[in-house]
């Protein structure tokens, strides 16, 4: 193969988000494994996942479906990723804008240079959910017609597996020259957040049950996700962190 | 929809050859609606092709899957059809070369402006047969990795869909002028085939079941058929087979 090195393509892990139906995700392993990805992460199944129709689908992908880790939260699924991708079928009225699967291949071709990439797919019925979304750097949609909109799931991750195929295979290969730092990791940004979450609850009073405070964290965690800090960079937010005493600020400012 | 008119959609036909799998040709339909194509032909299925499963899967192209014809030969699927593409997974040693997808996609929009186009998928298993290839103007490949290069049929099929529904959907609306002579159909390249072949047989003495003349038969009308000979070119090649006298020709020269 020529194009972008092997390792590029396992930095791409396909992510389903609470899958019904388990033949799908046969189907989705094999759709990746022919386009030469191999990275499935399912999260929140609502069945147990490898059973036989599943086997029956993933024909040759065999190897993929048994490797697949099945977890609770979508956090742990993206823990390592540096860029996280969701799927959608329509437009959202909140969150950045939504990109055709084609062009968002070559941003993918871009950031996996730096670090894992995760590309995320909701529920067969009803998609990827608000908060599900709010994880993710980009939005991507494959175009459709207009009388029906919903591929089936491992459709569209063939389709997104085969744009990022084309997009990898056809790549300048790259070098070690010019590498850029390397960008922090989902589970990197998390703990930021929980610490800054932590010190704010020392000195506000709020009910952390409270729905306005559960957006406000989620609208921050989005804000701080989409500036895509290095390593280094949130290292230096954590000194930025420390240094500040809270304790000399007043409570409730 | 910008792009190409509606009508350039409606002319694309999607030709299943041989199927096994009733569950496949209701994704099959889904896969095609949802990039708006409709116009689905099933060549010979191994089982009943409208089974629960086939519904099942067709989800909210049901329409497509209602409406398609199950015929016996694959020349009674492509009778109207004026360009022929045959899917395959490898190159192989025979006729012309296999193109990429996207490549051919656009070779697909320009043949369309000219009359209705099929697009073949053999069956899950062992793909196109050589004399369902022979019938092809192109064979195209849909690029894969190396490990495993075998995709679901409806993984194809929506492969394939999707990059036509680009490339239609991308094209400059075209307008009347500069219309090209239409091309004969496939039905018609036959009908003036099956009168040279029976005029032949009356001058040469030769048993029809012979394997090296049906091997000819087949070369010859893939040199027809690449020729792509319009409606009157080949109205002036029947006047030529009339015109020649074959009862003047010696038999056996």
């Amino acid at each position: 193969m020529t194009g972008a090195p092997r390792e590029l393509f396992d930095r791409v892990r396909i992510v389903l988000c609470r899958p019904s139906h388990p033949g799908n995700i046969g189907a989705v392993a094999r759709a990746m494994k022919v386009m030469a990805f191999d990275d499935l992460v399912i999260v929140g199944p609502r069945r147990p996942p490898k059973d036989e129709e599943a086997e029956a689908r993933a024909v040759g992908a065999m190897d993929v479906l048994e490797r697949a880790p099945v977890v609770e939260t979508l956090a742990e699924a993206i823990a390592d990723c540096a860029y996280v991708v969701g799927f959608t079928a329509r437009d959202r009225h909140v969150g950045p804008p939504t990109t055709d699967v084609a062009e968002a291949a070559g941003v993918i071709l871009e950031r996996v240079q730096e670090g894992r990439v995760a590309l995320l797919f909701g529920n067969e019925r009803t998609g990827l959910e608000n908060d599900e979304l709010n994880t993710c750097h980009a939005r991507v949609r494959i175009p459709t017609g207009e009388t029906l909109a919903s591929l089936n799931l491992a459709a569209a991750v063939q389709v997104a597996c085969y744009e990022l195929h084309k997009t990898f295979r056809d790549a300048e290969p790259t070098g070690d020259d010019g590498r850029v730092e390397a960008p922090a990791t989902s589970a990197e940004i998390d703990a930021f957040l929980a610490r800054v979450w932590e010190r704010s609850a020392q000195h506000r009073r709020y009910n952390a049950t409270d729905k306005r405070i559960a957006h406000l964290k989620s609208r921050f965690r989005m804000l701080v996700s989409r500036a895509r800090p290095t390593k280094q960079e949130l290292k230096a937010a954590h000194g930025v962190l420390t240094w500040l005493d809270f304790d000399q600020v007043a409570p409730g400012t």
